[in-house]
């Protein structure tokens, strides 16, 4: 059974876990109600802050990131809202989705998968909207499907500029990847996930709420229990949870956020640029084709063409032969493209061992000599070797 | 810090969680869309079904307790549907809450917190529900605010016959501590948390769902995306989930679940039997009161009611002398009542423990006798000698 395996996990989620982070998973848990979960809500609530750059409260929800971006939009939004859904990707379509179900009037701002969306398109419709209908923008920042990062910061300035919109923003894949600097760029809901940049199993989310959001959710008309967010909101004034939360996922949630303060935002950010860039130049060297516009490659995922070379062969193996799990393309995706996660707990050494398995793989398939596959790991080495 | 102590948790939940599972909760996390994770689900699944003795669907949600509950409640019921709400105590409470919430029109049947609710009020306005509007009834079955278990096989009678109205019950910490035959008792949908007698921590929850509960999926009209329970049957054709689950609480729950089968359901039962009537047998010697009525106690927590003393004070006692954590009353019973949680992986030793900590606090406060700890000691063996 490959759970007791030696996998090497390179998918955008679930990221590796340091071990001193399994470790605190596998504490005793404690009482949800006690002094010392109050403390550990206290410490976490603080480093989330400091990982979002803002002073806005930063909730922490059991579930998955689709949590998170549905009660973002369920708090603050009423049945019959208009609002712009960026579209680029299968996560952009789930967003769509969302906001249907809950009988939202959706805008759609398109663009192909692998394209980034154009913030212009975003310019235009909110300008257009003079009697200020548009109550939201949602927008996915790091596009998973595709790899592909949309520009959030100009997008996030138009969005400000009409003054009524909130942004709520699919920060799933960029939190902890790159710079997502909440107050200054003035995002009012950000979501994210704990299995990303947080270098912790799948289970928690979370979402930073600015005033503004606050104020929404005010008006706010839509049906929840579980997913209100003003019951966390109350709660995390006693450093509590209005529901019994996960309690050893806060363990480790603590201990990963800490590791993150010891490396610095800034560590964090160029460690993910390196891999990034190591890996596009080398996918290139190797004569492969990256998916995504190469001025809006995810600092988190790479998506590769694999041409007539069926990608799912291509991921199994490199699942079999070299025990790295990469994930595959979605939905129409499927054959065509596999990604690669450098995503959370990654380095150096991992970029090289799968462009290492990426090469093997290809002059297996006879697509490439070994003089390439060498050619590969100098150029992937130019951008590791930099610090 | 606490966090680093030999604490003993006897709160209703987190309970305590054995060393292998915990063990299994530390392995590296796997991809959920991968073989290994499927095989996790397919076992998982299996034994679901064997702990709740059905045939049906039961699914697994990230989240805790009460998101399982909502989900049960919105996606088999539409908007303005009259609804049974059984209410005798906090959690009876909160149904009412989610169902008023998501616009149900709710008749409740209540009972003073501390009593059983009667079966025989609900079979009364079931029978003079001649339109057949009652489209659910909603109701706790083991209390966990006060110590009551109520009559869930007669009430589930009444539905029966009334034929049109599902079942919707929270089996939060009866599950796992007492007899729930769901396919023999026709429970249309149950509800249930990983931090209770499944002896995992908390963050899963489980549902399970009677073909007749996914009929009303079809006609109901509530909005709803992360708690859309058709996306998690359709996932579990293909032993999967529809969003990123807690993959390492799965691989906890998997062990949890094994440990019980070879437990084996009656042994059980009669374990969690037997101490529910050696604590309050030893309760009553202490001349301390049961909170709940004595024909309707819970296998799973014990409600004891602290007279003159503040139940709180005699709380942090128990916590700071012996290490041991009991739960104090809710809303209006805080200070009067403390709750001990004897729920998942609790031994004999661990209810002697108790006990035993009860007794020494009551000598301390001039309360009892030397004399009578005995006898309450003496009194509690008299169940746990049985086998």
């Amino acid at each position: 059974m490959a759970i007791e395996q030696k996998l090497s996990l390179m998918i955008p989620g679930p990221t590796p876990v340091p071990e001193k982070v399994l470790q605190a998973l596998s504490k005793h848990p404690i009482g949800h109600r006690s002094k010392e979960f109050q403390d550990l809500v206290e410490s976490t609530t603080k480093n989330l802050q400091w990982l979002h750059q803002t002073q806005n409260d930063v909730l922490t929800i059991t579930g998955s990131g689709t949590a998170a971006m549905e009660a973002g939009i369920i708090n603050t939004l009423s049945k019959g809202d208009k609002v712009i859904c960026g579209e680029n990707g299968k996560f952009g379509e789930r967003w769509v989705k969302v906001a249907k179900e809950f009988g939202l009037e959706v805008i759609k701002i398109e663009s192909e998968w692998g394209t980034a969306l154009n913030p212009e398109e975003f310019k235009k419709v909110l300008e257009e909207d003079n009697q200020k209908e548009i109550k939201a923008v949602i927008v996915t920042h790091s596009e998973t499907s595709t790899g592909v990062i949309n520009d959030l910061e100009t997008i996030s300035s138009y969005i400000r500029e009409h003054n009524i919109a909130l942004s709520i923003v699919d920060c799933v894949t960029s939190l902890g990847a790159c710079n997502v600097p909440v107050d200054e760029w003035q995002l009012d809901v950000v979501a994210s996930g704990s299995q990303k940049g947080y270098m912790i199993p799948p289970g928690l989310s979370f979402i930073s709420m600015s005033q503004k959001a606050w104020e929404a959710t005010e008006k706010s008309n839509l049906p929840k229990f579980y997913l209100n967010l003003k019951s966390y909101r109350k709660s995390l004034l006693t450093n509590s949870n209005p529901y019994t939360p996960a309690v050893n996922l806060f363990f480790a949630l603590d201990e990963a956020l800490k590791m993150m303060r010891e490396e610095g935002l800034d560590n964090i950010f160029l460690r993910h640029k390196k891999h990034k860039l190591a890996i596009s130049n080398a996918v290139k060297t190797l004569n492969l084709k990256l998916f995504a516009d190469e001025k809006y490659l995810s600092p988190s995922i790479t998506a590769i063409e694999t041409g007539e070379i069926d990608a799912e062969k291509f991921r199994k193996i490199i699942k079999n032969k070299f025990d790295i799990l990469v994930a595959g393309g979605q939905d129409h995706l499927k054959g065509k493209i596999f990604r690669v996660g450098h995503l959370g707990y990654i380095n150096d050494r991992d970029i090289i061992t799968v462009i290492s398995a990426i090469s093997k793989t290809l002059l297996d398939l006879g697509e490439i000599t070994a003089i390439r596959a060498g050619e590969a790991l100098v150029e992937a080495s130019k951008f590791l070797d930099k610090d």
